[in-house]
């Protein structure tokens, strides 16, 4: 019987049994972290080798420049070759930043910001810029354009992606809309990948601004969960066709391939983008480190072998996802209090409770020991209109560990779910 | 003979001969490089074993947590405990950045100049601010506050530092002056130490501006010449002890200790600087590259050992400093063209010419196949009043190379030198 059609009492006695449920769990003392999109500790150790790969006959590139000393700004050209295919570009099209993909994302976002876009008009200049931001998205996505001040507008998130109809209306009036954050491949957290359709109307986007920009952060390009995984369209490529291939800027890393911490960001984008940002680049740093670089490619050797090795955490990983999938499956869809989407890649499970509920099934859970993500972080400024989405991050806890916590939170979502049909 | 006793008739032969010299080096070819600060090959060849320093075992840090994966934004534990007596700070007042402190520089004028400085006006919201630049100084200090359009106001160098009369006199009128730019040990490239005074009357400024900092860029605080190294004051304690700690941003980096494109790079500063700065800089990343740190802990182990390790570095440049200075004192200090300080440690020599002659002796220099760092590129804008600083880096090319490089060095500043004297 789902939950709605129950009368008062027959919702006081399954909230009662709950809330027994509940306190024997808080009994328990647990203290689990479910709350980031973190790789396990088997995960990690896929890539031991790569720390001892290199050997003393490496150092020299092959354009005769020691990768050890100063120097290549925008990486290494074997780097570049390596990761090109993987965000789907041409090697003049790429640069190879540092250990992370948010920073270039921020560096982007800041240069727009202080110096502008192609000789457009710094962002800073104007009274309000706008960015759209498919929701639920990323959190640290909405921090930095929340740093810059940036005004974000919510774009509902379809089975397709985002709301195409609604984004080519703004953008086509609005002159201060500058950007949209895409996670487009397995997004962040809803596990939706964007449709060919949606990939070529972004691609064939007429904003009424020239320094109008997709951050196209494609975090997940290759981190299916499935054995037969699909890809998106290359979205350079399309915006070629339409001569519109400054619209984009590209984003990945290997930060969940080789190491979080240490791994290697990368940034895509048409010539003419990445030849203005390397000016900007250029003064703020002489080069990212080329020997990670340097380790990654002898470590990979193809983009071919990255791929195999991929396999080896979805092997890891999507038993992990369906104890997740079954949890909800078993307990929650019977009783008509939630929605999920089954990802096919990715690193989330976007939950959704009945409206007003994510705020106290997250506090819930935290005062019986296991951390989630902030209900709301999935929105910019914290605030989930409905407040309903909460976002599953199942890969970091060991198989035990994610097996209470789900026990636990299928627990909290009845206690919740009954508290707001009784009213209380 | 000093060349401005020569008359006309002398001059000319003298320029004849050196005329032809010249000419017999332009037919061999040459192509060398002593425009940038590069460590030498054998120099990055002493680091080697770093790279493969790690084992399994190495990678949960004192704190529980795996250097491997995300967090610990601001360094790992033992990571500031190596490098905080390099800057002269304690653990909780330093940093670890990536590998680049020109980065992390660029990153903290730019927060300031978009957000401000502890709750001050953000920079970008005057009309015009202003930094101080100590000249000649290094050409990226000077590239990155050009980028924020930021005036820049020279500062003569004395023996002992900049010149702190100039300098107190014009931070306690203008509220716009917000910053300074010093190397304060073996400073870039005249290599020169700051005296004790000067890091005293440096600590104890009274700017008008609440949010003025001294961006104190200790790029060679261990990197000597001599075996009997001298250090300056440390200037965040003598800062203490006036009650200005929050007056100063200290930098340092493992660029020329280990490798200049994958070392450490840390900045120092007050407890309630850094706080502040690592609100800003959360926004901007997750982490730097902890495995790295991890390497550099185990690699130097203590911060004795590293000092241990800095004495391999001087035999190896040592030499080529004196092949240098020797040239100098045996073919320009008889002729009375030239002026240069011998350094006890750093990256350069700098040479001053007569005036008017250092960009003609640089273009000789470059026409003959041996690059320099351009001429008045030791001052803000490029623009050396009185054209006569040449900054020599003598670190990355071989002895023979350095040899040849320094012939063919004297004979284009003898060239210059009865050029100018006959007024061609």
């Amino acid at each position: 019987m789902e939950l709605c059609q129950m009368n008062k009492e027959q919702l006081t006695a399954f909230k009662n049994e709950a809330q027994a449920l509940y306190n024997d769990f808080k009994a328990q003392g647990l203290s689990l972290d479910m709350s980031r999109g973190k790789p396990c500790t088997e995960q990690l150790n896929l890539s031991l080798y790569l720390l001892d790969v290199l050997s003393e006959d490496d150092f020299i590139c092959e354009n005769g420049l020691d990768a050890r000393n100063y120097g290549m700004l925008d990486g290494i050209p074997s780097a570049k070759r390596l990761f090109a295919p993987m965000i789907g570009v041409n090697t003049d099209e790429i640069i190879i930043f540092g250990n992370s993909s948010l920073n270039a994302m921020f560096w982007t976002v800041q240069t727009a910001y202080t110096h502008g876009i192609l000789g457009e008009k710094p962002w800073r200049m104007y009274d309000k810029v706008k960015f759209l931001c498919p929701v639920p998205g990323y959190d640290r996505h909405f921090s930095v354009t929340e740093f810059f001040g940036v005004e974000m507008i919510n774009i509902p998130m379809l089975e397709t992606g985002p709301d195409m109809d609604m984004i080519e209306k703004l953008v086509a009036e609005d002159e201060t809309i500058k950007g949209i954050w895409c996670v487009p491949q397995y997004s962040n957290p809803d596990g939706i990948s964007y449709s060919d359709e949606t990939v070529k109307r972004f691609a064939a986007l007429k904003p009424k601004a020239k320094d109008f920009r997709i951050f196209w952060d494609n975090a997940y390009c290759i981190h299916h969960l499935t054995d037969k995984p699909s890809y998106i369209l290359n979205i350079l490529d399309e915006a070629k066709k339409c001569g519109n291939e400054n619209i984009v800027y590209i984003f990945g890393s290997t930060s969940k391939i080789t190491f979080p911490g240490a791994g290697v960001a990368v940034m895509g984008a048409s010539k003419e983008n990445v030849e203005s940002l390397k000016k900007f680049l250029g003064i703020s740093i002489i080069s990212y480190d080329k020997i990670n670089q340097l380790r990654h490619v002898k470590f990979f050797g193809t983009y071919e072998n990255m791929l195999e090795h991929m396999k080896k955490h979805t092997a890891i990983l999507a038993p992990r996802f369906n104890a997740v999938i079954e949890a909800l499956e078993a307990e929650i869809a019977p009783l008509g209090i939630g929605s999920w989407v089954n990802p096919e890649g990715g690193y989330f499970i976007s939950f959704n409770s009945l409206p007003g509920c994510a705020k106290r099934i997250v506090q819930l859970c935290k005062e019986a020991g296991v951390v989630l993500t902030g209900a709301g972080a999935t929105y910019p400024y914290g605030k989930d209109p409905e407040d309903k989405n909460i976002r599953l991050a199942p890969t970091y806890p060991t198989a035990d560990e994610l097996k209470k916590a789900m026990e636990l939170f299928v627990i909290c979502v009845k206690l919740a779910s009954a508290e707001k049909l009784l009213g209380e």
